[in-house]
């Protein structure tokens, strides 16, 4: 179906500033050969099967795709890239759509094509002697945690929507989540790449090895790269050995400043802390009235409050009664202002619970402005305490907060309208108070996205703060690698 | 001096094949414009202090330049590099000169000009409370190993150069050594790297972010780039806690699959391992037969060994229990054939000292050829054993063996003359071995280069045995970096 409205020479659509639902020429014979590439199941038209995958879960960019593409191999990922290469159109690849800057979300004018990934799910390989995993782009982590699993090992890596996103779309966005403190971002996890580079040919970078120094780190640099430089089409996954024993505790303390010291107490006595979450006493009491069925751990109040996490892999050892010893050495020293142990694991869970429902919490209360933000580690106390004070007294009204990975450096810092906030507020103040936030960040030497990448919702940002240097190194890699400008174009790169 | 031999538009010399002496229009302007920009100790011109540092360090590879530039800071590299870039001359950094693949070694033709960065030598900062130590790129690692120590932290990496390599020289070969198991190789270590571009830009990423996702991790890209990408100036290093006690352990063994075995067994047990090197039978012996004071730890002889290196940071664990109890179980399961844990410090240093005068030994009991190797950590055992036996059957003679980190997947492969072999043995036949070992590495889907670099010395075996693909990557990002072709070129690069 070529476009009615307009004829078009080449990719981008002038007829208006929304996708009229038309065809280009070079869409449709790339649609057409992609049928014949793909077979029937790799081609979706369908607007109601393509209408779920065009906006970011969050809603709040809208994009359009006259297809998706869905390759069920690395070579059928070769075949749409070579015939993207020749008719110039460029392809926007997605794994479980759970992205928090839209990077997997096709632009509104509809000149790009959305890659599905989700059928290529095959883990190839899992073996507990090679502490590997081999699992292609579109496996769902929870399935990875699962496989991982049942051989007696674990891949630590998790967060909340690790029942949803892919292990593409995590390597692409080099994801965090709360077990970074102990084994790292998917950086520090992932063991080697498959991607269909531009230009149609396939890095293999899967045979796991833990050292290669043969050049420049492809899969280094593939990582995080939010699939501008290329398709990820399967990652070698490091796996540790599975958990034999799990603490989870609830601490009060006084202030980030405090709690960072219980961290580096705890660092220099025992290897087993793996998960470090700092919650403000506002965040807990929003959770309080809104999450159903949730309590307070602690019976006094603290002003803040820290949920450790530790395991161990020995089942032989004490691990409740060496952080038990340890948290009462921490009381005594006057670090903490009380603590308790989850004493089974419905206790655990219910802890992790108040943790996890903070965000939703905040949205019952009212409008929230996120912002993903790090600093370095030792400099995130005073940071967050004194950038509250200032956007509080910069915006009046509103209510600066910041929860998460404390022992990472990584805050989620999100801003609440007061209560007599216009139900605009969010898209009036929104920008303003977010640049006021990346100015205050950027001064302190930290980064914008710690953990969310850049996509499209953090480029403006991104390339209003960046140094000049980087983002001609940045554009320079890019065009590098990818001349044609077929690989996810108006993302990461400003 | 112009040169007299020959007039010259560019840089090239092509009057002979080895260096003349000469300096060309461009070079001497150069080096006059350096001396005003870095003052007279930043300008070494005298031949006999040149000399010593236009050689690798084991003497396979003689290069020249007409001076050596030694900045004292960042912005003394920015001036030499712009310098450079405006007159076309290439650099060739240089830190402690310890590299294994004259990575740091100028051309012979006397082009290129070498950069000492010996004189950036200051720790800028370093916080036990931050976990951080910024250090210049001229820093030795055994002064920052003292450093941190001062501070009751420690930096992980170890090996054998360590009173003379430098931490610049670390980052661009992402240097490797005996604690990689458990900390990782400079890519795991490095929280940041400041470097000057090709451009004259300076890449600031020394704020120590444990999360930054803005973008392609140029601090990935320069690590491990051997200095084709930019001059490191200066890193951002992780500490980690200082040991509070360590244990060494002399294990004998079947076969690296036991070894192998035994590695899973304890992992699964204890975080405690952080060195697992393996040492065949032949390479004690050796090592007994030519080196004074040493014995063997076991009564009683072994095919194969293991040296165990656990530690912990708690002083209040029994860390020699514990070793102790896993060795006694895994005797009792028929995973060793017999263990002894170092009874004192001297023991420790004593079982160290076999395993690192292995090569030593190799050296006084013949002619060996060097490969460092690896394959994924399961493959290694099979591996060793399988290449050992094809080499020693298809070059009859030869003597096949291979040391080191196990755990890893990285072994140093070597393969020794026959006693009855020519003296020019190793230039005759090297090559010819050589190759067949690496093809054997390159079908297991190995790395012919595991932590040594690429340089020069293996630059034509990676171009041989590289995918096309791979190389066009490279040389593209390369391109786009360094269009001028200044940054060490001749290395890393097919």
């Amino acid at each position: 179906m070529a476009c009615s409205c307009i004829s078009f020479g080449g990719v981008a659509r002038s007829c208006q500033a929304r996708y009229c639902g038309c065809v280009t020429d070079a869409e449709s014979e790339l649609i057409e050969r992609a049928r014949e590439a793909l077979g029937p199941h790799g081609v979706i038209t369908d607007h109601a099967d393509i209408e779920p995958w065009v906006s970011d879960w969050r809603g709040r960019v809208h994009g359009a795709s006259p297809a998706i593409l869905a390759p069920a191999s690395t070579e059928e990922v070769v075949a749409i890239v070579k015939l993207a290469a020749e008719r110039r159109v460029p392809l926007v690849p997605q794994g479980g759509n759970t992205g928090m800057a839209a990077g997997a979300t096709p632009s509104a004018d509809g000149s790009q094509l959305l890659i599905s990934m989700r059928r290529m799910n095959r883990i190839r390989s899992i073996s507990a002697e090679g502490r590997l995993a081999v699992a292609e782009a579109g496996v769902v982590l929870e399935t990875l945690h699962e496989a991982a699993h049942d051989i007696g090992m674990r891949f630590p890596l998790t967060l909340g929507s690790r029942g949803s996103c892919t292990v593409g779309g995590l390597t692409s966005t080099n994801a965090g989540g709360t077990q970074v403190l102990k084994f790292g971002t998917m950086r520090a996890l992932v063991a080697g790449v498959e991607a269909v580079l531009p230009d149609g040919s396939v890095h293999s970078g899967l045979t796991g090895l833990k050292k290669d120094n043969r050049g420049y780190s492809l899969d280094q640099l593939l990582i995080g790269a939010e699939g501008t430089l290329g398709i990820v089409t399967a990652v070698a996954l490091k796996l540790v050995p599975a958990v034999a024993a799990r603490i989870v505790a609830w601490v009060g303390v006084e202030s980030p400043a405090r709690a960072l010291d219980l961290l580096r107490f705890l660092e220099a006595r025992t290897s087993t802390i793996e998960g470090f979450e700092l919650v403000p006493e506002d965040s807990l009491q929003l959770v309080l009235k809104h999450v159903p069925g949730t309590r307070s751990p602690l019976n006094d109040d603290h002003q803040w409050h820290v949920l450790i996490e530790a395991t161990t892999t020995d089942s032989g050892f004490d691990i409740a009664g060496e952080i038990e010893r340890l948290l009462g050495d921490a009381l005594q020293q006057g670090l903490i202002g009380d603590a308790v142990l989850a004493a089974n694991e419905a206790q655990a869970e219910a802890f992790w619970k108040i943790r996890d429902t903070i965000s939703e919490a905040e949205r019952a209360e009212g409008q929230t402005l996120a912002h993903d933000i790090s600093v370095a580690v030792h400099e995130m106390p005073r940071f967050l305490v004194e950038a509250s004070a200032e956007v509080e007294r910069r915006f009046p009204g509103v209510i600066a907060s910041g929860f998460g990975h404390l022992g990472d450096g990584n805050i989620h810092f999100h801003v609440r309208a007061a209560g007599h906030a216009a139900p605009d507020w969010y898209e009036s103040e929104g920008a303003k108070i977010t640049q006021f936030v990346d100015d205050l960040v950027t001064h302190a030497g930290g980064s914008i996205s710690a953990e969310h990448g850049i996509g499209q919702l953090k480029l403006a940002e991104f390339g209003r703060l960046a140094p000049p240097g980087r983002v001609h190194a940045l554009r320079a890699i890019k065009n590098a690698l990818d001349p044609l400008g077929i690989m996810n174009p108006g993302k990461l790169v400003p």
